[in-house]
Parts: C-alpha cells; sequence; structure tokens
C-alpha cells in the first residue's frame, strides 16, 4: 500500500529520527533517510485554526507547509511556514490537517485523486449538536474515499490552542487505519499531547459532539439548585411577606431582596451538601444489604454519585452567597433603622430591659455564628482541594481523609449551625404560621437522616462488614462454600 | 562526524533501550548494544542547580557522573550518582549538562580538546538582562568551538526542579546542531517534559530572557490601573476633602484611608472589566466593517487582546478589595460615631423622620447590595475558570460561554450596581460641587458604551453578518464573484 | 532468556510500532511482525481498581483480557475487554497486571508454573502501615519466583483513576528486572504518564507506604499551629476572662466564642507568617558566617525550610478565619448590646463626650483596618500563587518576587497592623494586667526580630558578599588562594 509506506515513512523523519538512524547508521548510508531534516506537514486553511496549529507543529520542530485557495494573499502565518496551493501542498507530505470549514469540504472532492493513500486529519468541529445528517469526518472520507481519514484534536480548547499549552493535554482520536491513527498520534505526542484512541471513523460523531458539551456533569446539580431555590423562595415568601401582608396589613416586601435570600441560600447549600454525601450512605447501606460489591447500583444512583463533586460546588456557590450577604447586613437600611428606632423606642418608654444582658443568648447567637464560619472554612477548604491540581497532588489516603472524613464533619458542623439557628424556636407556637414549618426545619431534614445514617455505618459491626465487602468479600458466596 | 555516533548511541542506550534491542536482536548480540544499562549522563558543577537536576535524571532512569574541581569535598550529592574530576567524568559520556554560573566557563577552553564532539546543553541564566554582550550559550560555544552546544531547560523555575515536578511542564531548546537538540530532547522528554525547538543557537539570548521576564503580560494592566486609581483618587480627594475644607471648612481627612479609597476601587474595577470586553466589541465592528476576517488588526489591538485575561485578574483584584472595604464599614469609629450621634440629635430634637421608614430607600439600598453581591459572585467565577488547571478542563463551547456571555452579564450586573448607587441623585443639582460630576457617573461612561455596542453586535442581522464574516465569508470577495 | 524476548517483543508491538515497522519493512514482510494489531495486556482482578485500570489501557490503545475466577459472572467490565480465566489469559500475554488484595495472592502461587517469565505488575495497597512483615511485591516475587515482579502505579490517587486524567503525573516504579521495568514504564507512558525508577524491588515498601501518607509535609506546621493557639488561648482566658471575673466579679465568659478566637487567630497567623521566612534568614546568616554556600545546613534548618509553603497556607487559613470574625463583629448580640446600652446611658447622663470627633481616632483606626485588608489581600495572592497550577507557569524571576519581595512586605504590611492596634496601649499600665503583657504584644515579637534582620541583610555591603557566595565564592577558599 502506497499510502502506508508514504504516511509511516514521514512520520518517522521527524519524529523518531534518532532511533531510526543509530539502527539504519549500520545499514544505509545517513543522507538516504533523509537525515535530521524535521517532518513535513501539511495545513489546509490558514484561519486561526490552522494559524495556530501550524505555530504549534513548528515550535515542536516539524516543517509546515500551508495549503491555500490564494497562495500569494492569505494574511499573516507563522514564521518559516510555506505556503502553496492546496494540490502542491498535498503532493508534499503525506499527513494532512484539515482545518477548513465543513462548508467549504467541496473542493477536497475535486483534488481527490491528489488525496490517494494521504492521512487526512479532520480537526473541524460544529457549531451546533446535529447540524448535519454526518459527522464532518464520516462527510470527508465519503468525499476523498481513497484518503485515511482520522477525526481528532477537536477537542482542543480556544485557549489551549492560542496559547500553545498543549503540554498534558489529552486528545481523542478516531479512524478506520490503525496506521494513520498511529501516524497522527505520533504527532500529538510530540506536541506533548496524550492520545486516547476511540475506535473506527463511527465515533467520529461523538468527538465532534465534545466541544459542544455544555457543562454536562453540572446540569443534574443546577437543575436540583434551581428547583429547591425557587421552592424554598415562594414558600418562604408565604410564610414572611404575604403572612405579614395578610395577618398584621404590614408590607415588609423590601425583605425579599436581602433577607429572605439570605434565607434561601443557607437552605439549599445545606440541602445540596447533605445531597453529596446522601448517595455514599445510601450505596454503603445497598452493599450491606446486598451482601456484595460486584453487583452494579441502580443508574439513578450511579449517575448521581458521578455528579456529587458538582454538587459540593454548588452548594459552595450558595455558602458563598450566604456569607457575603450576611456580611452586608449591618450596613443595610432597614437594619440602622431599626436599631436606631428601638434605642429611641427604648428610651421613650424608659425600658430597662436592653440593660439586662442575657448571657446565654450571647453564647447562643455566638456559636451560632462560629459554627458557620468554621462550617464555611471547611467548605472552601473542600472546594480547593476540588481543584484538579490540587486534587491530583494528593495520596489515595490523603483524598479520602478530605473529601469523606472533612466533609461529612463540614456537613456536621453545618446542620449544628441550623439546629442553633431554631435554638428555642422549635417548640414555640409562633414559629408555625399558617401551620407550615419555617425553612430552616424542613432543611435539616436530610442532612440529620444522613449524618445519623452515616453514624450507623461508623458503628464497629457494620464498618467491619461493610469492609469485608469492599474487600471483595460476599457473603452469598462464603454461605455457598460454607455448604 | 565522531560526535554524531557518540551521543546518539548513547542516546538511545537509555531511553530507547527496548526498541532498540527488538530490533537488534537478529543483527547483534545483546551484550554488546549495552544492554539494559542506563545511560550515563555528565553534569559540570555540583551546587544547587546540579544537584536537584541530578536527582531529577536519577530518578527518571538515568545515571549520573558529576565533573567538579574538588571531587573529594563538593558537599552532598544525589546518592547513586558519582563524581569525578572534570576531564574524567567528560570522556565516559557524551552529554554534558553545564551547571556552572557564566562567570566560571573560562575552565571549560582549557579543556576544549576533551570536549570535542561531545553535547554541551547549557543551562545558565543570568541575573539580569544584557549583562553580557552576548548569550552565554554563544559565549560557550566559542570558548569550545568543537562542542555541540544546545541552549535549554533554563526557564525550569526554581520551584519546578527543587521539588522534581517536572512532569508536563514545557521547555525550550535551541542549537545549531539537529542531533545535539535531539539528544538533549529525548533526555528532556524521558524526564516529563515537553520540548519546543526553538531554532538555531541564535536564540539563545532570547531562551536566556526567559526567566527573567517579569509578568510582561501584566504591566500593560497594571500601568492602565495605577493610571487609573491615581486619576480617580486625586479627582475625589478634590471633589470630597478639599472641597468639604474650603467651602464648609470641615476636616475630613480621615475619609482618605477607607471612605474614599472604596470609592476608588470599585470605580477603577468597573473600568477595568469594560476595557476586558471593549476590544472584543471593537475588534467585531472591525471585521464587520472591513468585511473580512483575514486582515490583520492593528497592532494595539493586537497587544489589548492578548491582555484581556491579566485585566480581567487584575480588576478582579480591585473588586474584591472593595468588598473587604464595605464588609468593614460598620465598625469604623466614624461610622459608629455618626450612628450614635445621629440617634442622640434625634431624641434631642425629638424630630420624628427616621420612625418613617422608606419602603423605596429599603428596596433601593438592597438592591444595591445585592447586585454588587452578585456581580462579585460571577467576577469570582470568571476568575476561577482563568486558573490554567481549570480552564484547561473547559471544551471550547464552555469557554466561550463563561468568558463571552458569563463576561457580558458581569459587567451587565457591575454597571446597574453602578446606576442604582447614582440612583436620583443624577439630575441633583448638589451632586455636582464645583461643575464636576461625581466619579461614579464618570466610570459608568465605558461600560455603558461597551454594553450599547454588545446589544448592537446581538441585534439579528449584524450577528448574522458577523457569524458569516468568522466562517471565513468575504463581502469584497463575494462582489468579485458576482461580477 | 524467553521472559525478556516475549515481554519486549510484545511492549514493542502496540506502543512503538510504527518505527518497527519502518526497519523491519526491509527485513521482513509487515504481517509477521504482528501489523498494527494493539498489544495484549492482562489484568488479574475485576474489581473497581481492575476496571478503571482496564479502561484507561484500552482509551490509550491497548487490547485487554481480564483473569478471574468466575468469568462468567464477574459483573460490568469496561466495552471492549475479554474476560478468561487466570491461566488462560495469562498465557495470552506477557504483562499482567495484578488487580488484586495481597490476601488474595495465594492462588497466584498455585498458578506459578503459567507465569514463569511474565512481568506481573503489583499495584496493591494496604490499607494501614506495617500490615505485614514484607511488602506486598516481595510476598508476590516469593510466590512467583520465576516472574519478574514490578511494583509501580499504585500511588495513582483514586480521583485520577476513575476520572481517567492521567496525563502529566508522575508515577514510581521498582522492579529488580530492568527489561520488565521498561515496559511496563512504555505502557505507563503511553497513558500519558511520567515515569520514575526508584531502583530494585527493595523500594517497594517505601512506594507502598506512598498512598498511605498523611499529610506528611503539613505535619510539622499543624503542630506549630495547634502549640500556638492552645498556648495563646489560654494565655488569653487568663487575661481576658478569669481575670475579668476574679477582679472585677464580671461574668464575660460568653468572649470565648468570638471575641478571644478573633484575638487568638490573628496572632497564631502573624507568627506562623514570620516563621516562614524566619528560615530563610537564619540560612542567610550562616552563609554569611560560614563563608560558603557549600556546607549542608543542620537538619532542623532543612527540615523547616522544606515546609515553609505549607506553613504559610496554615498562616492564611488563620488570617481567613480572621477575616470573617471580624467582619460578622457588628451583628453579634454583644455588640449591639453595648452600642444600645451606650447610646441610652449617653442620654440619660446628657454629656456630650460622644459628640466630640476624635480625628486622631478616626485616622488611627481606619489606618489599622486598610492594613489588615491589604495585608489580607497580599496573603491570598501569596496563597493562589502557591497552587500547582499557578507557581508552575512562573519564571524564576517571577517566582522570586513573589514569594521573597511580595512575602516580606506582606510580613510587614501585617506586622504594621499589629503595631497599629497596640497604637498608644504599648505605655499604659492598665494593659499589663496581673503583670502579663497583652497577647498582641508577644505575637509581635519574631515578626519583628525577622523584619529587622531582613532589613540588616539588604544593607548593601551584606547584599554584596551574600549574593557572591550564593553565586559559589567562598571566603575561606578565597583566603587560601591569597595565600
Amino acid at each position: 500500500m502506497t499510502f502506508f509506506n508514504q504516511c509511516v515513512n514521514k512520520t518517522v523523519d521527524g519524529v523518531m529520527s534518532t532511533e531510526m538512524k543509530t539502527e539504519s547508521m549500520s545499514l544505509q548510508p545517513l543522507a538516504t533517510s533523509g537525515g535530521p531534516k524535521p517532518q513535513l506537514l501539511c495545513i489546509f486553511g490558514t484561519g486561526d485554526l490552522g494559524r495556530s496549529l501550524g505555530l504549534c507543529l513548528l515550535q515542536a520542530g516539524y516543517s509546515v507547509v500551508y495549503g491555500s485557495r490564494r497562495p500569494h494573499s492569505c494574511g499573516p502565518l507563522p514564521q518559516g511556514a510555506q505556503v502553496m496551493s492546496h494540490v502542491a501542498a498535498a503532493q508534499s507530505t503525506s499527513v494532512i490537517f484539515v482545518c477548513v470549514h465543513r462548508e467549504h469540504y467541496q473542493f477536497l472532492e475535486t483534488m481527490a485523486p491528489h488525496l490517494e493513500g494521504k492521512v487526512l486529519v479532520d480537526l473541524s468541529n460544529n457549531l451546533k449538536k446535529d447540524m448535519y445528517p454526518e459527522a464532518n469526518a464520516t462527510y470527508l472520507q465519503r468525499l476523498v474515499p481513497k484518503a485515511a481519514v482520522v477525526k481528532g484534536l477537536n477537542t482542543l480548547s480556544a485557549w489551549v490552542l492560542q496559547n500553545g499549552v498543549l503540554a498534558g493535554k489529552q486528545v481523542y482520536l478516531c479512524g478506520n487505519t490503525a496506521e494513520a491513527k498511529q501516524a497522527v498520534a505520533d504527532v500529538a505526542t510530540k506536541l506533548g499531547l496524550t492520545v486516547l484512541d476511540r475506535g473506527s471513523l463511527s465515533a467520529a460523531r461523538e468527538l465532534e459532539d465534545f466541544p459542544l458539551q455544555l457543562f454536562p456533569q453540572w446540569r443534574l446539580p443546577l437543575r436540583v439548585a434551581v428547583c429547591l431555590t425557587a421552592f424554598f423562595f415562594f414558600y418562604l415568601l408565604i410564610r414572611d411577606v404575604i403572612y405579614a401582608y395578610v395577618e398584621q396589613g404590614k408590607d415588609v416586601s423590601f425583605r425579599i431582596m436581602v433577607a429572605l435570600a439570605n434565607k434561601v441560600f443557607p437552605i439549599v447549600s445545606l440541602i445540596m451538601l447533605s445531597l453529596c454525601y446522601l448517595p455514599g450512605v445510601i450505596a454503603a447501606f445497598l452493599q450491606l444489604y446486598r451482601g456484595t460489591k460486584y453487583k452494579r447500583f441502580p443508574d439513578w444512583l450511579d449517575r448521581w454519585m458521578l455528579c456529587r463533586k458538582q454538587m459540593g460546588l454548588v452548594a459552595l456557590g450558595f455558602a458563598f452567597l450566604h456569607a457575603i450577604y450576611t456580611f452586608i447586613i449591618p450596613i443595610r437600611y432597614a437594619v440602622r433603622h431599626k436599631l436606631i428606632s428601638r434605642v429611641v423606642d427604648e428610651m421613650k418608654n424608659n425600658k430597662t430591659t436592653p440593660f439586662y444582658f442575657d448571657n446565654t443568648e450571647a453564647w447562643g447567637t455566638d456559636s451560632f455564628f462560629v459554627l458557620g464560619i468554621l462550617g464555611f472554612f471547611l467548605y472552601v477548604l473542600l472546594g480547593l482541594t476540588s481543584l484538579p491540581s490540587v486534587g491530583g497532588t494528593l495520596s489515595w489516603r490523603e483524598f479520602n481523609f478530605i473529601q469523606s472524613k472533612l466533609g461529612h464533619l463540614t456537613l456536621f458542623i453545618c446542620t449544628a449551625h441550623g439546629y442553633i439557628y431554631g435554638w428555642n424556636k422549635f417548640l414555640r407556637l409562633s414559629t408555625y404560621k399558617w401551620y407550615t414549618p419555617p425553612g430552616y426545619m424542613l432543611c435539616l431534614i436530610v442532612p440529620s437522616v444522613v449524618l445519623v445514617l452515616k453514624v450507623l455505618l461508623l458503628l464497629p459491626c457494620v464498618d467491619r462488614t461493610l469492609t469485608r465487602i469492599r474487600q471483595g468479600w460476599e457473603r452469598t458466596q462464603s454461605k455457598a462454600t460454607n455448604l
């Protein structure tokens, strides 16, 4: 196969020149094998993508030739690259990066004879999903059936390509010809990329959808957050604002902006945090019940467990908002007004109540604040360790310590923060306006359940069984063996 | 060429031993090719750099021999490394890392005959730019003309070398001999580094300047920030402090520390944020006007666009300061004093005004705070995604969504925060002390312009044309085709 | 050696197929060399580890066959992998990843004949240190003496393996057979990992202890922090709470929660920050005294210098807590109560003192806050640049600028913050309750010493000598030369 020889020879020239030479030295004179001349790669298209890619290739030690409709007026190109017509450029090399929009692929069909046996790398992306009936790479292969089309590198983000920081990134490849894929993989490796092979060209559609993903793992957590926020907003709107208007005839609608929001945010944050740790607890009980870890979890549990990190980060976002909303409380007009009216009121009625300093109240509110602060501190710590560059440097035990031990401690402290907020209001009748419990009571349910279940799991007898199950022991099997 | 054989053989021994062996097995007995014995590399100099590098090389599977002036008293070296005299060490290997200060290069001239055909890697850096008339590597090449000098690896930061976390870093190489560069590149690759070839030894000066760079991309944003801060500081000093002193005879100089600063910071932050998005808008209008995307932008626009990230981060820094300055408002002496005096005043004059609760005022100030908080929250989110490890994991569409959509939303919210601050003061004459507009009015100009232009760009007809231009369509060309 | 041939051939098939082919093309027909067929790797064990690893290997382009006790009921495996009995799987390949708990290694002894000459990769970790008298890998080698056991890859964290983000990570290998290590290193390299060779199998214990490390570099800083916190807590408890109770009969125990903690946190933070910069100063004076940089520092100094980063981050944590504790001051019950009582008191006694606005007091407290805010801002900046992904992108000079210049500036600002807090209380007798100095005075000692010493080092004459010493000049040596 002509194609294969060409392609592989070219690849080897550049990327693996030294190994080859030591071998070949005894076999053939140096000059014949091309010497240390860098491998020549071709790029079709002189747009932004073509230019960025060309620059990266040049810096990695390749020679680059551009194929252009108008070789003499194609704008600024990276220094050191040549420009030719498409046909001339294609003839000079065997690996061609197609940096052209799909809409302009047509011209490739007309020059198909010149592309026979070449490796065509399709880097194209679409503007939205399902724009075209077939994947761009499949379409390209159909236009030029005798070339070896490889789909790949299209997942490199704009940020990465423009800044040339390719080192250590993962990219995907797919294609029907293994040699063509290997040739492209070699180039990618030389660029510092790590290549994952996703199989034949039928995976091209999947690869083309990657750059169009819009936070797929964030959807479930964000939806949960929006639903919870909406529910608690209206619930508290009724209890706090509408109740005051209907029963007492007071217009406290201004409370919606800050006071109400500052009740909704901590509630949603705490529930989201407990939803982070609930699936782990459910999974443990499922394993205990089944007596094995080898059975798959139900789909909903799997999906839930996969978005725990995102759930935690959304919870952190709400906690952050709660913190800032709390800090600005004393500079609000309503709060200042209340403080001044209270003093004036005090003086006029000559009451002595405020002069009595309630030590229990001081302890209570201060404990409430301290638990909130410590909880927030741990929250931020958890968030920091979920940064890729921090989390990646942790050992297994450190990761486990932070995400499990510290995580449950955070949940415990934040739940305690909520309980102290309730304090002595739980048994007071006036708390239950229109027979509804206040928001913080509702929000304490899930965290409390998670914490109780977690404590059950930490009981020595349960913990021992669970550890054995997680090490591969199976209850049913051991019975069978006993028979 | 003796040099080439030696160098490449050595390189291949270690790095590529297995591939070689499978080939060579049929050609020659294993023993001859050196077997799996690790490649020997030489390091001249037993200072910090030499020691750190030696440790990294040893851990990557190489053998290391040090060349030292005093082989028997050169301090602690990494375990497993040998020490010899310079000459002895040089003879035993073909790749020599010169970890010696340029001032001591002289001795290399005396031992030039022993270095013939060796690869000398110059890792040296200078303490400041233009310390010497020629680059260190050029000087080294002049001292030892028959060696192949390669400049490189000098950009590895102290932090990276001391901690051995080389994996995934990018390094630069340059040199006149391709084989020598390849030999060094192989070692660097084995260390986990990604190598970028910068051409011949004439690029050495450029490489030596890299580690001396002091935030080159931060300079423009920092200069803009300093100028804006200085301007608004003096502007507000005149309006707030000097005006009060001259016209009312009051000394409010204490306001400089917090109150004045807390006006300057948000002003500078908002202007810097809008300067982040202004070049993008200008570029879009330029493309619309020119009808093509293939013409280069003017230099100033290019430079501006390249420092948008840094501009945004500086803006975030000012916003962070603004937030903290705001949080501590209520614990300031002046604020508490004002509050107390106001109550006492109230009581004495027996006024009833403060008891009237102004609902509009409550809504207004709360909206003001809420917009500020949300803006700050989005600001922090933008800052987090500009962390290399976070930004690198985003898909193209996610990157675009955050930096464009979320960015403009942040700008919009922060601008609204500024407008609400003005509220009903825009039309009041007393606002214009000495006929000057207040600071927040000045700072709203640029963001408002950016937002209006952005809205224009989002009009369906404009957006459609722009999208076509960005996909490569050209107005002039299409006209030409029509003829 | 049969083992070696098998192993290396297999490795080369997959990883380095193209190079081989270009060579072999002239030597033998393509078909014989196995063509582009991906290399087959075997995984023993179908647990979580086995499954995650298998998925990673498949994506990197390998074929995977699992060896299982029950090939027909071993749960969900990655798509594309085969499952066989252990013996059948072992025979089909030469590199076997043992993803089985050490407790189940026994079965490997029974199938030892089938494992002769195979590369066995031991990825196992233990649940705690010193669980077994010998390392898992040593035990495995003893069970199957004729296989080449390689210990490695066990340091990959759960997070990394489950998410498949191996690119750019460092892993360690050790083993007695260099070829076996090379074969495993090739697989690891293809996965995007960077391999560090840690020598013979005797290092296996060390490698097995890595994932069990629980923040080893954080221990010293955390211990120092805990000791300082405890000391200052009890010291201030006596001075603030017990003193008030004994001497004035007042119960101010509620102050423990917030007011006391908010004194302890900044004290510990400032001392920890100065302890970050003290070792650098000590080291400089030691070098000046010794007149050389080639003598090793004492062990305690070395250990101290290695945990400076962690010390700084702990200090940042305390500063963060101090900041939030400060923000919530005005919403505390005790603070509001005090404010109200003060106003009421004022009115009743008809005093006029509060109406006098003390300009010096306003300047003093505002400067105090501003220094605190700027110090905190720089603190956070230092913390951000210590993130691996940020610190790694800095040039040597930038790193030096931030960690040394900016760091000492932060220390200076925070120390000034402390001095202004003292203000005019230093000379007042009432400050020294029970003849003890207040906490902030104690905490200013170390930072002041560090700053004074640093200023001494910056004196031109001292700085010049130090720079020469750090460039390799030695005082004793130069004297010797003079003789």
